[in-house]
């Protein structure tokens, strides 16, 4: 069978990685799908800087629209990044009757729904496996191994900046600012981390896993996120002493109220297995009705596992370009018709248990007040801790879980506790899961 | 689009919960795959058994081969288990032009090359996805997620029964005798436990793991098999000391000589993610060269966890029964043609680390007999520990954990330290593998 002829946009970490492994494993990758998938045309800012495609027969062009324009190019591969131009470079191929494959959460999250019309449109392919957890085939997983379920929620440490900056918290003792300048200096994190650190990032993948699980259109502005910059050292502590983990998770759960869709910093219990996913590892848990949990785990970022998803997709769309577009698996998991505009949770409505912490007077009748505020606003409190106060200190640290309870009914109660003389400052929250 | 008819042979355990998901996700699988999965014809020992079917239009029958020669049927489900007849129906419908889903690994292991030949021929496809770790989509992963990649490796918790046993064993301190009792009360351990204890079960996955990953062929007859029935309470305890846990692994490495393909216990760092798989969960490990180490995690047996990578194999099948062959995937993951002979490692030449225990005389000189004798057949030592004689004894408990080593030099050292009349009895060994 004739090569499939491949044409990539951006040539840094991801495309470096990318024509990297084509080449290397260009024969076990022949081995397996019958035909060969061959670089024809690659771009970059400047192609001087590249030395991966020297001595090969690779066109090299510094204009990325020169290879979306390319009539040799079967499928063309968007490593660039951010929205412009690689929306409009992605549009421009689809125009052009290419297929394409894209690591870019960032445009899949805001703008998949016209690029995948587009692509429909013209009958052409958009694959985009490495735009979440890198190198884990989760996209596969949720889209064709768990095709037989009903998916119920899903759990995952999609960012692994904010994985690494908690676990050296934890592992180490140390404090958010420290760990996140040396995460800046080993390259894990961006010069500007709130991307990483506030949860952006993880909301992009965490949009693109909601629409796969339960067929609903992309919905980036309806992800809640909230980030890890505000959690202490003694935070980490006093969940690792109560047998739990602070993780930083994407959760989308399928409730009777709706979907729920949310990033944030998570109490879960040490014993489940992606509470010990460490470092910048990434993982996924999945609850189906079915199969029940499955968990996928790997690297998240880096130049050869996105390669790695970047490659998968290629010898996907090679097997299924020439396919009847209805045998090919669903763009975004579910037939475009059958997408349903299932009603997004607000925040005030997520279920949750919760962490909470507070600075209270060490005297009697104080638990009693904040216990009473927690009652009246139908918190049930599973677990107590109070730490006697510092030498020298008068305030001692109340320490409380709760169990399941509707978001809205927390934020009154706290602004009720808040409100107490006995109480000193803002009361801290972190929301807890069981994942069970 | 017409729905595709399905004949499912078997209405046990995996049978029944193949239709009841069939069933109850009906809708669910639609959305997914833009047609219908409709179960025609159905096959059971005992027709009178069943309710699940009970006032559905399908037709029954209590003849298998009624399935295999109905024109109504597109694909046929071999849910029976065993070598016969499953095989015999197996390759009657792929003679009639059907397309064939099995959970059975002893059919595939033993009898997959004739099948796929046959399937060949044919032009139908034989998808097995259940018959490797239950729900988890872990032949899905290995042939297309990680299609870009060279496999380096992979270890597999891949027999719940034996992974019950085991942490039973290292959590509350029984013994394999008692736990295995209790396994076969719940209905995990068949009456004759052979299978799962024994490695057999394992060793049959495990050959298709290892045909998959290095695109070998089958080969069941070359899997070294040793089961986890001499493993005792006092070799979980001192691994645990050591910051190991035990756990019954099938394991599949190309190496210089060829590939290893071994199931066995192994000592495994607690640190890994694998190592705190416990219970009737299963979890493979594979490591390849473009996105280093990926996990995947879940049920590996039971109704609905094996139903859903049944549907999700059925799910493929519908989508690519109309597309031209060369599109597909190839079977075993690779090209039939491209398949390799590559050398099969005999047990002799295996590479790996070893944890050793052994009763010898508490006086002078017996450490430094053993070290010698290692010493002299290239054996390096990584840690003793010495366990003092029991009140009353004279013995003693002598631990020692290698590096890596060729299992040749450790049979004639452990044959020569066993004649040592400093040496109580035989010595006790099993592989140890960091896994990273």
């Amino acid at each position: 069978m004739q090569a499939v002829k491949i044409g990539l946009m951006g040539l840094g970490t991801v495309g470096g990685g990318t024509a990297t492994v084509l080449i290397r494993n260009c024969e076990e990758i022949a081995r397996r799908v019958g035909r060969k998938l061959e670089v024809v045309h690659a771009a970059a800012r400047d192609i001087a800087d590249q030395t991966i495609l020297d001595g090969s027969k690779v066109k090299l062009s510094e204009d990325a629209a020169s290879v979306v324009n390319d009539p040799d190019v079967d499928i063309v591969v968007e490593l660039i990044g951010g929205y412009s131009p690689a929306k409009e470079l992605v549009l421009q191929a689809i125009e052009n009757g290419k297929h394409v494959v894209t690591a870019n959460k960032a445009l899949i999250a805001m703008h998949g729904t016209e690029i995948f019309k587009a692509a429909e449109a013209k009958g052409v392919i958009v694959a985009y496996e490495a735009a979440v957890a890198g190198g884990i085939p989760i996209i596969k997983a949720i889209r064709e191994g768990l095709a037989g379920n009903k998916i119920e929620w899903l759990a995952g440490i999609i960012n692994g900046t904010g994985n690494f900056i908690l676990t050296e918290m934890r592992d180490k003792g140390r404090d958010f600012d420290d760990v996140l300048k040396e995460a800046q200096a080993l390259g894990y994190a961006e010069a500007d981390p709130t991307f990483d650190v506030e949860g952006i990032d993880a909301a992009h993948k965490l949009t693109i896993l909601a629409s796969l699980s339960f067929g609903i259109p992309l919905q980036f502005d309806k992800t809640f996120t909230e980030g890890i910059s505000k959690i202490t050292r003694e935070d980490v502590n006093f969940a690792e002493e109560l047998g739990y983990r602070i993780k930083h998770l994407g959760i989308a759960r399928k409730t009777d109220k709706g979907i729920e869709m949310r990033v944030h910093p998570t109490l879960i219990p040490e014993k489940r297995l992606i509470a010990n996913v460490d470092g910048v590892m990434n993982a996924v848990l999945v609850k189906a009705d079915a199969v029940g949990s499955t968990l996928y785990y790997g690297a998240g970022a880096g130049a050869e596992p996105t390669a790695s998803a970047v490659v998968a997709d290629l010898v996907d769309v090679a097997r299924a370009m020439d396919s009847d577009v209805n045998d090919r698996v669903a763009m975004l998991g579910f037939q475009p018709a059958s997408l349903q505009d299932t009603a997004v949770v607000s925040a005030d409505d997520f279920e949750t248990s919760y962490y909470v912490r507070m600075l209270a007077d060490d005297r009697p009748g104080v638990l009693a007040d904040v216990t009473r505020i927690f009652a009246d606003n139908d918190i049930s409190i599973e677990a107590v801790i109070q730490k006697e106060p510092d030498e020298g200190q008068t305030r001692a640290c109340l320490i409380m879980m709760t169990s399941l309870i509707v978001e809205k009914n927390m934020s009154k109660a706290l602004s009720k506790i808040e409100a107490l003389d006995s109480i000193e400052g803002d009361v801290v929250k972190i929301r807890l899961e069981h994942l069970s």
